[in-house]
């Protein structure tokens, strides 16, 4: 065990770890452990189409004992905007410029606020999150800027922030590419079969191989020389 | 119409407003479409006891014509931690030291991040937010450093923030006491009885008259030299 948790008196120091069911988060979940912190884990359903993704976290997180998990619904798609949340919207098959239209508005600082309201009641001074700002596809609430924003936040909008103990947004991946970040979790035991990347998943969670994530995912796999265990749909067309 | 909404060839330009159903939030909604915003109220039930005060909010916001309203359930009691959210912490009828237990865990940055949200798919530059750092309760969020620290996170956090365009989080309330309050509201139109602020109203809506919030709002009409609108519970002890 690391000694990064400040570890006090034997008591592990809780954390707030959002845990999406994708690769980077089940990967940051490994990281938070294995620096020593009692994990909560909190995954948000935020009416996102690919609701297949909670069943992803929920093996990402049941693979870890003594991890508590909650889900908590939010119902992002009654403001629509985002092919990730508005069935009207198609999800791109091509790379893009600029920020496509599977960025979900206010995303991270939705889920960033709720890790936070968890981290209060908790006392926990941590919490952790996936964001990505080599891979991370445009989106503005993947870049450090927002993880120092956010943090700047957190320390005056919370009794924990006011009262002197430093809240921590931890974002281990934030530099990483993604083949660092599979080597990473692959050496930590996390088994990438449990986790779901692509935008578009079939009911049974297989991927389409086809969409930006699931094209950032294989070719992570393949840079990392480690075996892509996706399961991708049957190519029939 | 006042020119603060830079209006532009005629339409108004979007804003998202908070309304919870209290004294602050129906004042900040008329200030609001006083400065000329097309104005889209947003409220959360964030799994409140007091959820009289959504029945408010619709009597608040129904009054103005024009004023699109959604209301999003998300259920911070979740995470526990507070007597508005948690039915075995009692609220305090006197007044106390340091931070109140009916302080919820971070609501004041769900609310904001939410209403990010919104303004990201309506692309509105500015959110009103009612809070108040005169009658605060101690409360970390109701503090100015709060709102311009959220303010700096929604210019990173959000295409527009990226593309230039700057959002702003209005809080015009933050320096004006209750009474200052009350008699800039009722000036604008604003009937006082559409709106809650008991931490413990019965189920019909009437105040209880005792706890912190019901006294500082009774101070304040009394401070105004206005009549007090409230609904009042039957003192029957």
């Amino acid at each position: 065990m690391s000694l990064d948790a400040d570890d006090a008196g034997g008591m592990k120091p809780p954390a707030v770890v959002l845990v999406s069911g994708g690769l980077d988060s089940a990967t940051v979940l490994a990281i938070a452990l294995e620096q020593g912190f009692a994990c909560h884990a909190l995954s948000v359903d935020y009416g996102q189409r690919h609701a297949v993704e909670l069943e992803a976290a929920r093996r990402a997180v049941g693979r870890w004992p003594g991890v508590a998990h909650r889900i908590v619904p939010i119902d992002l798609a009654a403001f629509g905007g985002s092919a990730l949340t508005d069935s009207e919207i198609a999800v791109p098959e091509e790379p893009t410029d600029g920020i496509p239209v599977t960025y979900v508005p206010a995303r991270n600082t939705v889920l960033l606020a709720l890790a936070l309201a968890w981290a209060e009641t908790l006392s926990a001074s941590r919490i952790f999150i996936g964001v990505n700002a080599v891979d991370y596809s445009g989106y503005p609430d993947c870049r450090p800027e927002f993880v120092e924003s956010f943090e700047a936040l957190a320390n005056v909008a919370t009794k924990e922030g006011v009262e002197g103990k430093r809240m921590r947004i931890e974002a281990p991946l934030i530099h990483l590419t993604k083949a660092e970040i599979i080597t990473r979790g692959t050496a930590l035991g996390v088994n990438y079969a449990d986790t779901i990347s692509c935008y578009q998943p079939d009911p049974t969670g297989a991927a389409c191989g086809r969409c930006d994530s699931c094209r950032l995912r294989r070719a992570g796999f393949a840079e990392a020389s480690l075996p892509d265990p996706t399961r991708y749909q049957a190519p029939n067309r």
